[in-house]
C-alpha cells in the first residue's frame, strides 16, 4: 500500500523512517524480548526510554535546569483545567482568546477563577491574532495565557510577548518544535503530542519550577504538577508508548539539524504554498498575512461546493484531510514537522491543476 | 530475538499474535495509506475502529443497553478523584479497604467529602479481602467503592455484595475481562488497560446512564463522564492508537471463545501455581486461600535474600518481573490473560529446580 500525503490537523502525520522503527522494534525491542508496550513503567529498560525522551526534549528546546520537563495523558485539554488549578493563587488571569482552543481554555479558567480577556479577535472570526503591542496585561493576574498557534485559522504569534512578573503561560500545541521558542520568556509550555510530536494521548508541559507547588485544595492528584514532578511524571502508569514514539521522533528530528534546520524547511514548505495562494485567481488565504501558520495553511475558494469538490479531487490524488475545521469550512493544509516538502510541491500542482480545470 | 515470559503487574504482557498484527498494519493501516496513530480521530476510516473497540467490550462484558462505555485517558488513578468529582451529590461515600489502590482512592475521595472505610484489611497487611456479608453499607451514601482484585497482594473479591440503591463503584483494573463479571449489579465499572486490555495511557469506563449529569461544578470538563459520554469519548482527541491496541486485544479475547473460555484457562494456570505452593517446602503463598487472586500470586521464602536469589535464577531463565511490590516485597506473578500457560508452567518448573537446589 502507497502511503498518502495527510494534511490532517491532529493526530498528523508522523515521519515514515520513525513509523518503521516503531514496526521492527514492536514485538521485541532491542534485546530485551518484550514489546515497549509490555515494560514496566518502574523497569530500568523503560526508565531507560523515559529518561532519553526527557532529555532529547531538552536539548531540541534549550531547556533550562529551573524546568521541569513532564509527560502527562489527558491532552492540551486536562491542562485547560490544570492551569488554573495550579495556578491560580488569587483568583484571577489573564487570557488572550485568538481562537476556538484559546476560547476553550479561558472558558474552562471561569470555572475556578476571574478570567480577564486581555485581547480578543473572536468578532473577526479569528482571522488574525491581537497584536502584542496593545495589550493591557494585569499585574495582579496568577498567570496571563497566550495560543502560540491557532491550528483552526491558520494564524500564530511571531513574537513572545513580555508580561513582566507575571508567568506566562502557552498552549503550544501545534507549533511546539516547528520554530524556535525561548523557554525562558514562559513560565509554562504545554502542548497536546498529535501535532509535531508523536501520537495521541501524551501531553508535553514545561514547567519553572518556582510555579510549583501553587495548586488548589481541590486539584485531582493526577493533575498536581508539583506530584507529578516529585514522581518525575509517574505518580501512575504514563502512557509508557506514547513517550516511546515520542523518543524516536525526537531522534529524528535531532538528525535533521533539529529545530533551527525544520524551522528553515517550515518555512520553505509554507511559502510554496501562501506563494501560491497569493497568486491564485480561484483560492485565497483568509489568515492575516503579517500572522500567517507555518503549520496551518487555511484557504478558500469563496464557494462551498467548490470547495467540496476540491477536496475531493485532492483525496482521489493521495492528498488527504484537507477540509477545513467544521467552524470555518474551507480548506486547511496542516503541515508539521512530518509533511515532506514533496507533500507540498504535490498540492501545489493539484491546486493549480484544479484551478485550470475550473478556471 | 527470543521473547521472554514476562510477568510483571503491568504493563503488562500482550498476546504475541496481537502485537504481530499491529506490527504489521503499523505503517499502513489496510487499504488506508496511513498509520492508526496519523488518523484524525474525527476521520470515518477511525470513527470504524473506535466503535468496533466499543462493541467488542459491550459483547464480552454482555453489557447492557442502559450503561455508557467510555475511553478515557490517565488510567484508573484520574478516576479515584473523577468518582467523587461525578457521584459525590451528598458529600458521603462508603469505601472498603483492601488494598493499596483502594486505599489511594479513599484518600483522593476525602479530598471532597466524607469518606467511610466500612471495611478494612489493613492492619493485616491486606492479605484478605474484608467479608461481604460483615459490611454495614450506609443507605445514605453517595455510592459504595471497592477494588474488585488487588494487584499487590494477590487478593480478589469471589461475590459481588449488594449495596441496594446505592449505586456501587468497582476499580477492575487488574481482573477485568479474566472472568465473568454482572454488570448488571455496578454503577461504574473502570479500568486501566494495561494489565488485561492492551498498553498503558487508557481508562475503560462502564458507567449506568441514570449516573451521569451529577457531577461537581468544579469537575475538570475533561473528568466530566456527561460530557464524554455526549461526545462519545471524543470531548477531545482519545488515545486513538492505544483503543486500536485494545481492540486488537478484543478480538484475540472473542476468538479464543471470549470471557468464559479465558477463565477456564486463567484457573488452570493459577491452579498450576497454588498447588505447588501449597505443597512447597519452600515456597509460600501469603494471600487468604479464600481470596486468592487468579491474575496476580503473591508468594515469599521467607528469607528476602533467598528471595532476590529465586527473582535472579527465574530471570536467568527468561522469565523475568518476579519481583513483588516494593511495599511488600517477596514474589509475584502476575499472569494476566495473555500469558499463555507455557509461561506458568515453566514458572512452575524453575521454582521446583531452585527449591531442589536450595534444599
Amino acid at each position: 500500500m502507497e502511503r498518502v500525503y495527510n494534511f490532517s490537523a491532529g493526530p498528523a502525520m508522523i515521519a515514515q523512517s520513525v513509523l518503521e522503527k516503531a514496526r521492527d522494534e514492536l514485538v521485541c525491542y532491542a534485546d530485551k524480548g518484550m514489546s515497549v508496550m509490555e515494560m514496566s513503567h518502574r523497569s530500568s529498560m523503560y526508565v531507560d526510554i523515559f529518561n532519553q525522551t526527557k532529555a532529547l526534549l531538552k536539548q531540541l528546546m534549550n531547556v533550562p535546569d529551573e524546568y521541569e520537563i513532564l509527560f502527562l495523558q489527558g491532552g492540551a485539554t486536562l491542562q485547560f483545567s490544570a492551569v488554573p488549578l495550579n495556578l491560580m493563587t488569587s483568583g484571577k488571569a489573564d487570557y488572550v482568546d485568538s481562537g476556538n482552543f484559546a476560547h476553550l481554555a479561558a472558558e474552562e479558567a471561569r470555572r475556578y477563577g476571574e478570567v480577564r480577556i486581555v485581547a480578543s479577535s473572536r468578532e473577526d472570526n479569528y482571522t488574525y491574532v491581537p497584536a502584542l503591542d496593545g495589550i493591557r496585561w494585569n499585574a495582579d493576574a496568577d498567570y496571563a495565557y497566550i495560543t502560540t498557534n491557532n491550528t483552526i485559522y491558520g494564524t500564530r504569534y511571531t513574537a513572545i510577548p513580555d508580561t513582566g512578573a507575571v508567568p506566562l503561560v502557552a498552549d503550544a500545541s501545534s507549533n511546539i518544535l516547528s520554530e524556535e521558542l525561548d523557554v525562558t520568556k514562559f513560565g509554562v509550555i504545554f502542548a497536546g503530542a498529535q501535532k509535531n510530536i508523536g501520537p495521541a494521548g501524551l501531553c508535553v508541559m514545561i514547567i519553572r519550577r518556582d510555579l510549583l507547588g501553587r495548586q488548589n485544595a481541590l486539584c485531582p492528584k493526577l493533575m498536581n504538577w508539583e506530584l507529578e514532578s516529585k514522581n518525575d511524571s509517574m505518580l501512575n502508569t504514563p502512557n509508557t508508548y506514547g513517550i516511546y514514539m515520542a523518543k524516536l521522533g525526537f531522534e529524528w528530528l535531532r538528525d535533521l539539524g533539529g529545530v533551527p534546520a525544520i524551522y528553515q524547511q517550515n518555512v520553505y514548505k509554507a511559502n510554496l504554498l501562501y506563494d501560491y495562494l497569493d497568486n491564485s485567481a480561484l483560492f485565497t488565504a483568509p489568515a492575516r498575512r503579517e500572522c500567517r501558520s507555518l503549520m496551518n495553511v487555511t484557504f478558500v475558494t469563496g464557494d462551498p461546493e467548490k470547495d467540496a469538490a476540491f477536496v475531493k479531487y485532492a483525496a482521489a490524488r493521495g492528498l488527504v484531510n484537507l477540509k477545513g475545521h467544521r467552524s470555518v469550512g474551507g480548506m486547511r493544509a496542516s503541515i508539521y514537522n512530518a509533511m515532506p516538502v514533496e507533500g507540498v510541491k504535490k498540492l501545489v500542482d493539484v491546486m493549480k491543476a484544479f484551478e485550470k480545470e475550473n478556471a
